[in-house]
């Protein structure tokens, strides 16, 4: 056994742990809980899960993802390393750049709140409540004599029930712990926060007067590889804090169906469930709760929107029939679920709603998100997109919808791509290349001069677009131009270089290469035919889109024209894109806020058909034919040049 | 700091501790969960807490428990000690003959059994259905196809929504969890656990249909000193397991009083909680459920029966207004209780009840025993007593009840008596000693030719009544004749012999002293003094009794004719007596069985009238008078001689 000692970039302190020659040092950072993502789950094909030697010992391949130069630095790909002596190695940002690093918004900014607020407006003007049974009711409780002897439980609920509208109370355990001293401190004087549902009041907890600390509501949007979350007032739909980080399950996998193989191992399904949980949910709780200045327990509804596999997982029910055929999950749609039974930093009476399920895989991330367009509410013909990690479409309008699914990979957030990364700090969001010089010009994610670190999705498609546009690539994706910009390495693997070493933030050139392009074309044509099979079904073609709704975590900055012009998506008129970011996200706020809107996403869900494109003939056919920029029918973007 | 180091009389490994020469060696052990009964709390007054230094030293005083003889065999009183170096101690089974040693009852013997199947019988006899809403319904599902794209949840749900008299399924976590794997591996051929209320299924598991293992109940009683429980099929209330222990709460004191007070210190309420929880009702359970080969989540209802302080700190709420003016506890019935709010080894969707509580010295052991008396379904005035650590007295028929509590202390149990033990193996449960030589005869529980270990409360009745009998006591409870049998220590304290260290089990002297002696007395004469009190409040006399049913743990061999000679029950005709056991555990186990009767329960309590002893005139001096054997007013037991 060997000393192995894990060091951070930021002020973490070093964490260290014993391992036996057989263990690699992604092996050993998995069992000491450091975060180090293996999108490809530890393979060595990803490149991801690179730590730099800082001293001692360690064997085992150089691999094509580590350079000489990098090689020389100490850098190494610890899927593929093996302590051989005691050792100490330096775990870089970028090395958990999808999972750690929670990142708390700014709500004081408009651009964070303005979705959420547009939603409601919008729901409220399709005529649905916001409301919800969340009361606080203030009592003044006769203290007890010798001669008043009814007990504490009694005293307060006769009081409740002389309200109007109460005819029945429930006292959980949880209110009636902390009854006695409450009343006492208060001189029976309270405030009683609860939920009135038909007549029944459930008491969540008893307070003081003075104590105006709201309920609360959270929406939480898990995706496979980013899970984002939102903390609000439960009286008025106000956020209080918003939070964001990666999913910790990335380091079983960057897709559901590694993830449905992982937990189908003997013990899986609590690892699995424990990384959602306890690594990724309980800190972002925490987070979002210590934003607020909230205790945990004022959290009485939460709401969660992820796909189908993700929701299986986090409530650690099998996945594996979502793979298997016949494909039928253990839900579409649940309601028993409390904290209590997950143990999360909430009221453990809290009920946690989930966004409906369609489908293997058009989940509840997809029913919230449609719901958070409102294509179910208009009279025009939508279409709906949520680029994750999984591609999923809606087609319809008030009177119908379709849904179908196309596995993209994780491009579209940065994953599968050398340099790629979240649209967090540091990340090219947008690229303009001179066609002439071939040099670039960014926006980039973060304070002004900051420096980058890699490419998000909305840059990718900006920087594939430029080089396509200004004959630097060819329609295969094949570097057809050379210059200072381009450079192939010994295998003959051509890359763009948007930073060298010295202009970026990390010190490490960012670039996308060959292999990474093939991967994002390979995404793209995966949701371009898709549009266009489910389009084909039903005997129409893009002609009759109205409206084209864009969400997802690929940033805000997506520009629709280059993604229509690497044939990304189908050629519209510009003015029919719409960009709603993460209405997966706001589609869960409005449904743990809401009772009327949790009743219309599962109507919707119910009025959503789903169509299996995997099994559809021609699917295969478009596909294929999409696996070009843009197309190889080029006719179809020629305006959009 | 030392090293200290904890061994056992049976196969337990030893326990190794650190400790600082400021903690006592009791101190030590309640840090290393170790078990030592400390009825005084561990201020050196009861003599209970007695290890034997077996290596290395300890400093303290020998106390006035500790013999010479003791003292130099290595025997020291634990919270007197301190470690002044590394130290071996031998912890002997008595130090925790209240709480550890958890004893499983022998169900084939009819004893055991019969005081459970006579009340249900008469349960039935006063109208009562011993039914509850606890189904197995087998269910043979269609399997899911390409074309029957059902999810697992609402397959299962739609089946069971077509069974008679069910109209809505709830389906929680616990049973959502394991619903794909069985399903899948039961070929959807399954059964479905779970409860019907009000038309609402509510499913508790899903197993295979060769899965014969039943739904079970369990009853508990937690006394003050001892903590019962039987574990019983939910479809018949077929007895499958009993144990027994003592209350782990010992440590922090014999009595509520000193409970409560413990609780009511910083981290008070988690340590007490946990001593009843984690310390004696997990063991508890899982021994029940080893017993009957049963997993704990197939335990789906519980009830428990206790005295309102026991209660309050078994669900962890302040119990300190149970004895601070008004005396105002925080519920007397309250029904919100689950498993999971406790972590229990049970399933956590199972609804604990309590027997309701009628006062803050009167609770729901009372109301669940009165319950079993059957007293409230009698024409005839019936008086009820429970003998535990409190004394509780009802008295009425089916048309009016009143209660009332005194303060007896352990002694009943055993507590508070230098050889006092609970009425277990190697207890002296029954005496006569012959008047001439003064030799004993004795009946001791456990296999033919056990040697005696203590006394039990019975046998401590008996010893006195005959010691007062033979002249060998006064009436003041001061020995009067000396003998091989009677001796007295430096102090002039004088004892009974009732096994000289040969003669025991334990290799100590087994006697009874005037201190334990004028402990007892004043427990028989809280209880004579109560019985009294509360008569003449209604203007009545002892002679009014027409049954007088004995309830509690001071054993099934109690001498009705020696507890009237020596004035610790009313002079009545020895017909009218009924020992009828632990009946708080017998009412805790009807109410969970069985819907009604829980109502009934709730129906008894709410028709108690409750008379506080400690504020009514003339109890003080009706105690006073009782305090001697068998009273001032001797001519009252004049007959009974």
């Amino acid at each position: 056994m060997f000393e192995l000692t894990f060091q951070f970039e930021n002020d973490e302190k070093p964490v260290v742990i014993s391992v036996s020659p057989e263990e690699s040092v992604l092996d050993a950072a998995r069992k000491a809980n450091v975060a180090i993502d293996a999108p490809c789950s530890g393979n060595g094909s990803c490149g991801k899960c690179r730590v730099k030697l800082v001293s001692g010992e360690l064997t085992g391949p150089q691999t094509s993802h580590i350079s000489d130069e990098e090689y020389a630095d100490g850098w190494r790909l610890s899927c593929c390393m093996h302590a051989a002596s005691d050792a100490v190695v330096l775990v870089p940002d970028i090395a958990s750049a999808y999972r750690s690093r929670m990142k708390t918004a700014d709500l004081s900014s408009g651009e964070e709140i303005r979705i959420f607020e547009e939603l409601l407006a919008g729901v409220q003007g399709a005529g649905i409540s916001l409301g919800n049974g969340f009361r606080a009711v203030d009592l003044q409780l006769d203290e007890p004599t010798l001669d008043d002897t009814m007990p504490d439980n009694e005293r307060l609920t006769r009081a409740l029930e002389a309200q109007d509208g109460i005819d029945a109370v429930r006292l959980p355990w949880y209110a009636m712990r902390r009854l006695p001293k409450t009343l006492r401190d208060n001189a029976f004087a309270v405030r009683v926060l609860g939920e009135l549902q038909n007549g029944i009041f459930t008491v969540f907890d008893v307070t003081g007067q003075n104590d105006t600390l709201p309920m609360c509501g959270v929406g939480i949007d898990i995706g496979t590889t980013t899970v984002s979350a939102v903390l609000f007032d439960m009286k008025d739909g106000r956020l209080l804090s918003k939070a964001s980080g990666g999913n910790g399950q990335i380091r079983y996998g960057a897709d559901v169906i590694n993830r449905i193989i992982e937990q189908g191992k003997p013990g899986g399904r609590k690892k699995l469930q424990d990384a959602i949980l306890k690594e990724t949910l309980v800190p972002l709780l925490q987070t979002l709760c210590k934003d607020a200045k909230l205790p945990p327990a004022r959290i009485v509804r939460l709401c969660v929107a992820s796909n189908t596999t993700m929701n299986h997982l986090f409530v650690g029910v099998d996945a594996d029939p979502v793979r298997m055929e016949p494909y039928i999950p253990a839900f579409f749609h649940w309601d028993g679920l409390r904290v209590h039974d997950l143990g999360l930093p909430a009221h453990p009476d809290a009920a946690i709603r989930l966004a409906p399920n369609i489908g293997s895989y058009v989940g509840g991330d997809i029913t919230a998100g449609t719901f958070a367009s409102m294509l179910w509410d208009r009279d025009e013909l939508s279409l709906f997109i949520d680029l994750g990690t999984n591609g999923e479409i809606v087609f319809g309008n008030r009177d119908f919808m379709v849904s179908c699914a196309c596995s993209a990979g994780p491009a579209f957030e940065g994953g599968d791509i050398s340099c790629g990364m979240r649209a967090t700090d540091g990340a090219i969001e947008s690229c303009v290349i001179d066609p002439e010089t071939m040099e670039p010009t960014f926006g980039i994610i973060g304070e002004p001069g900051q420096k980058p670190v890699g490419l998000c999705g909305s840059g990718i498609i900006d920087t594939i677009a430029e080089l396509f546009h200004a004959g630097i690539l060819n329609s295969k994706g094949i570097f057809v131009r050379e210059g200072k910009r381009v450079a192939h390495d010994r295998h003959g693997c051509g890359r763009y270089i948007l930073a060298t070493p010295e202009e970026s933030a990390t010190g490490r050139e960012v670039a996308l290469n060959e292999v990474d392009i093939d991967n994002f074309i390979r995404a793209k044509g995966a949701i371009y035919s898709a549009i266009d099979t489910l389009l084909a079904a039903m005997d129409m073609d893009e002609s009759v889109i109205e409206s084209f709704y864009v969400a997802g975590g690929i940033g805000s900055g997506i520009n629709m024209r280059n993604a229509v012009r690497i044939g990304m998506f189908p050629n519209v008129p510009l003015e029919l894109f719409h960009y709603i970011g993460n209405s997966s996200l706001a589609g869960a706020y409005t449904m743990a806020l809401s009772d009327e809107a949790n009743d219309r996403v599962e109507q919707v869900a119910r009025n959503m058909t789903y169509m299996e494109l995997s099994t559809h003939p021609g699917y295969m056919d478009a596909f294929v034919a999409a696996c070009f920029l843009p197309h190889t029918d080029a006719a179809r973007f020629a305006s959009a040049e």
